[in-house]
């Protein structure tokens, strides 16, 4: 199921995509109007969704649509040096190898809409990182990485914006993955039912229709359930919090010589079995 | 205006501290009862709670209520480094000496009461920090130093527990930073007016008794105001949003052999015009 949030006509909704079209939440008789409230009603309000909209013909064609954030997540985690020529390239520019997992926050102000204008800010080093993104979808704490996908409630394409310039102020890379803007997410969540193996995705990303970045979810370094292991062996996981698993090689950053987003760049970011979202670099005014 | 909110016989609530006892805001006619609707609300929450509650006798005494986390953040934010005499110690330790502000997140997960025990969870190395805490009582983007203060809602006294042996997984801190329990703060907000220069308060703490850490906020290397100032020059702070503004030397990681935290010990965090916060460490069952 593709749950996605829209915007018809200046109204906010929240719906179920089929057939090139919205089913909208708020045209049937289902009691969940919203996706953080069928997140947090599990399985039981995924039935109530399925219920209330199997057979339902699409209310408004995708095209008459604004898609928008799927959701707010509350916390919002990244990997970083996840794919092993990633980090080759990382390393040319004096990244350290990780030993462990190398976690950072995102702030949730920076999350935007899948077709969203992104904002450069004061920066002038703007890059982008295909990110497959995974939606918790059960409290998490002390999982084994062989239970942690039952603790997925879905997924979602994800650019994790990178202000290399500020992101090098400091090696815990917080000020400079946080720009608000730079988290776009969508275009919509797919259950996980609907991804069997999260570790076997094609994922690219287009600057202005070329490929820069081109990979396969296997290639991951930490698998998605290593990661909700090691997570949540230090803190708990809470339905909602989003997880960006790692970006692969090909970044601008890592380009010799180094090539940054400018105004008028069109990114896409493509992740295999979700869709796709495209995001141009425009400041605000 | 010291603003609580505490649990007494089983029933949570939010109020105003004076006289050594609260005044329940449940049993005024006030129209905000809890703490995130009054940050939220701003200057005419304020007003709207200093109006309901003048001249009103405590309805109960402190010594007959257990204080709660004033309230949960939506985002927890807190920078390393920002004493002098700690970044040497820290330096001893392998850690470089930032140019720039070293920002990190505490998951907001990590959140706890003034008095909770703190559990180690799978850490040998537990460290306690002291800090000043600083909640945001207005939307801030772009905001100078000059104005910075002004976007303050309040202050409390916040215990940045660390958990070093993980906190050295990854440059980021994020895995050592953010177990569950490592964040209590308290033991109230105290609102901004009652705090008018927040570079000189003393700050200490001490273990089963013993001063470990003792400083005074005029030693902080990047101020309040410098650090809203940089962080707003990237992202939205929103009201609510706590950040902890640095923690002073005697951290137990920098003793000469290094002393971690035991079962049993007692941690208390002071900072002056604010008040104290104290914790045991005690693994959950």
């Amino acid at each position: 199921m593709k749950l996605a949030r829209f915007d018809h006509d200046g109204t906010i909704s929240a719906g179920v995509v089929v057939d090139g079209g919205i089913v909208d939440l708020s045209r049937t008789n289902c009691a969940f109007r919203d996706i953080e409230a069928i997140i947090a009603g599990g399985e039981e309000a995924l039935a109530a969704v399925r219920a209330a909209t199997a057979g339902v013909a699409p209310h408004v064609p995708l095209a008459h649509v604004r898609l928008l954030a799927p959701y707010h997540p509350a916390n919002y985690l990244a990997i970083g040096m996840n794919y092993g020529k990633h980090v080759a390239e990382a390393q040319r520019l004096g990244v350290e190898k990780p030993q462990y997992q190398y976690w950072f926050n995102k702030q949730i102000t920076c999350i935007a809409g899948p077709y969203d204008d992104v904002d450069p800010g004061v920066s002038e080093a703007l890059d982008y990182e295909v990110e497959l993104g995974v939606v918790i979808g059960r409290e998490a704490k002390n999982v084994k990485a062989g239970d942690a996908l039952g603790y997925i409630f879905g997924y979602v394409v994800a650019n994790d914006f990178s202000a290399r310039d500020w992101q090098r102020h400091c090696p815990t890379f917080t000020i400079g993955k946080s720009f608000d803007t730079h988290g776009p997410i969508g275009p919509w969540i797919v259950t996980a039912d609907e991804i069997p193996d999260p570790q076997a995705l094609d994922l690219r990303c287009l600057v202005n229709g070329e490929v820069r970045q081109q990979s396969n979810t296997a290639n991951m370094l930490f698998s998605v359930a290593q990661q909700i292991e090691y997570l949540s062996t230090a803190f708990t996981l809470k339905p909602g919090d989003l997880l960006a698993t790692g970006t692969p090689e090909g970044v601008g950053v890592a380009m010799q010589p180094p090539v940054f987003l400018q105004e008028g760049d069109v990114v896409r970011c493509e992740v295999e079995g979700i869709g796709m979202i495209e995001n141009k670099v425009a400041a605000r005014k």
